[in-house]
């Protein structure tokens, strides 16, 4: 890795370092992201208490969590997710005529921050799997998982802090700092909401659609907010190109509870259904419930106060999906909020040429022929 | 509440507040340390998503753990704690010659980073009460308490950022939150190793030192640091305040350690050995086991293995506790943190003036009579 970051002692980025490649293909990208994140992990392992290493080694941990290491913390390459949320963040860098290498940070805390919410979100969720290895919490139980979390969300704010070493003005750091701690609040509510609808029957789907707007879709503005805000474009097109990250969350998140429910199984060629059988409160169900008449309200109420349906019972459920043309209206509604994402980014970058990276991630992360 | 900082509209506050009295008396800094919290956790619900304050007001709930409302949220007044932290950082920041005003943000923050980990620690520790009411995760489980945790995280570092509104300069707003999770970081190390040693019998003096320079200390080290950078104090003086913090942390908690073993109970007139009774780790034991013949060391371990020991074996411990002359070899721990504190303290604060009030503190907090 020849352009890699260079380090002298813990905490100290020394000289800048070559620029990233303008087309940031995926191998470079990735690459550079791993090493920001081993690198930061490596300085606070060495600035960590005594013992911390042996006794429970809490980076090794998050090494764990984020692919870089297995269950005895040896180094290994696993599945570290799509990181379309950094990605992002650069691609809004450039696009707003920064220079992505100085976003590199602020891109790299995202991707901590949002593993951080996952981190807990498993604990909360009783999930045993993510990104098909076993969850922290099922490893080390839920008082270190809640620790792992906890210090993921403070490493995630000493990395956008390296700001400054390349060249970001205190200023503009502050701006990222505070704004990444409101993103987070926002984030928060949204799990509050979203475990409270676990034990109503009646969400409604605007109710649904704030939640996501929350959980989902603010880490995805706010990763365009900082791209834009290190290019230090005026006020106006960085409120654009947050707004237009907003709706692309929306979009994206609606995307994905539409192949919950619709994605052709590759066994059977039919809807796999997934989020059916496993009772899912997604946009598609409450869009359903909205729409049902009395009778068929109760009989769905009733199958869903079990713990997983059957498969007829879902064949059931996706028979009244058609009969009430729900899937029409969940496609309307990722169509609509990429339309509001398109004309914010639009608004914010007005020459084509410069916005065509992200046009092409949208349309690719937005794929409407789902 | 004549100079309470005037607030126009969410987030921005106007002009310069009155200076705080000199002499901080408890009753006024109270009153503006409850006014700063609650204003900062308005505005914050104000801007949450819509619905967060109808499905579970998570607001609500660290008003609630605030010690500002009751299990429905209705405003009321409960024991918030002794909030020597924040009241040593504006001491720290006049003694170093600046105005305590400016620090009230920095010192807000503080107390609501110790609430934040106070709540995922009682989580952790399956703890049912905290000054004397059921803990958050008691009253609304463990997945809405590590919400309200990481919720009161981030609030904590938006009230930070509050510094900037009251003239501090970006740099120094920065210099504020970066030690701020670096401190939140030695903190969880701590506890990670604190959780780790439930599982040990055989966890060294030495080791439980480092574990409570992160648990306990850290955070009253961060409360002098900022202090004396509020103040602009000159990076030597900066330094030996931070130190004097850290070393106070140490006594204080150590001091603690001994009143859980020796202080004497109201009722009976002998030592009430709470931490004996509970088998809590903490360094008189550490301390007896590390002197303890073969003996004597099995029969404490075969007593700590069970859930709590009764009266004789209570008095047991005591008993070699005397033989083995212990409570001195504590009490020597307490006053050489505090030496190591003063010492620091008078190299960071030459007029004898200027420091006395930290110093009555110190004096107060590590009473050494115990």
């Amino acid at each position: 890795m020849g352009n890699a970051l260079r380090c002298s002692g813990p905490g100290t980025l020394v000289g800048r370092p070559e620029p990233l490649e303008t087309r940031l293909s995926p191998a470079s990208f990735d690459e550079r992201l791993d090493k920001t994140l081993l690198d930061l992990l490596a300085e606070l392992e060495d600035e960590a208490l005594p013992r911390t290493r042996q006794d429970l080694p809490i980076y090794g941990i998050l090494r764990y969590h984020l692919g870089y290491a297995d269950e005895s913390f040896q180094p290994a390459t696993f599945d570290a997710g799509k990181r379309i949320r950094p990605r992002i963040c650069l691609l809004a860098c450039q696009a707003a005529g920064g220079d992505a290498e100085q976003a590199m940070p602020v891109a790299a805390a995202i991707e901590m921050v949002h593993n951080f919410t996952l981190i807990h979100d498993d604990i909360q969720d009783h999930s045993d799997l993510r990104r098909h290895r076993p969850t922290v919490w099922s490893l080390w139980d839920t008082a270190q998982a809640i620790n792992a979390g906890d210090a993921l969300f403070a490493a995630a704010h000493m990395m956008l802090m390296r700001s400054s070493d390349l060249g970001l003005s205190p200023t503009i750091v502050l701006a990222l700092s505070s704004e990444l701690h409101r993103t987070t609040l926002r984030i928060v509510e949204g799990q509050v909401l979203d475990l409270g609808f676990e034990h109503r029957s009646d969400v409604a789907p605007d109710e649904y659609l704030a939640m996501i707007g929350g959980k989902s879709a603010a880490i995805m503005r706010y990763s365009c907010f900082a791209g834009a805000t290190v290019a230090e474009a005026d006020p106006e097109a960085i409120e654009h190109l947050a707004a237009f990250g907003q709706a692309t969350g929306m979009a994206f998140q609606i995307r994905d509870d539409l192949l919950g429910v619709w994605q052709t199984s590759d066994k059977t060629g039919k809807p796999a259904a997934d989020d059916i059988r496993r009772r899912k409160k997604s946009l598609p169900v409450l869009l359903l419930r909205d729409r049902l008449s009395d009778r068929d309200w109760e009989l769905v109420t009733q199958m869903y106060s079990q713990d997983e349906l059957d498969r007829d019972q879902v064949q059931h459920v996706l028979d009244l999906m058609k009969r009430y043309e729900i899937r029409p209206l969940v496609q309307q509604e990722v169509q609509h909020w990429h339309d509001v994402a398109v004309s914010h980014l639009e608004a914010a970058i007005p020459d084509p040429g410069a916005r065509s990276e992200l046009f092409q991630l949208t349309e690719a992360m937005v794929d409407r022929r789902a």
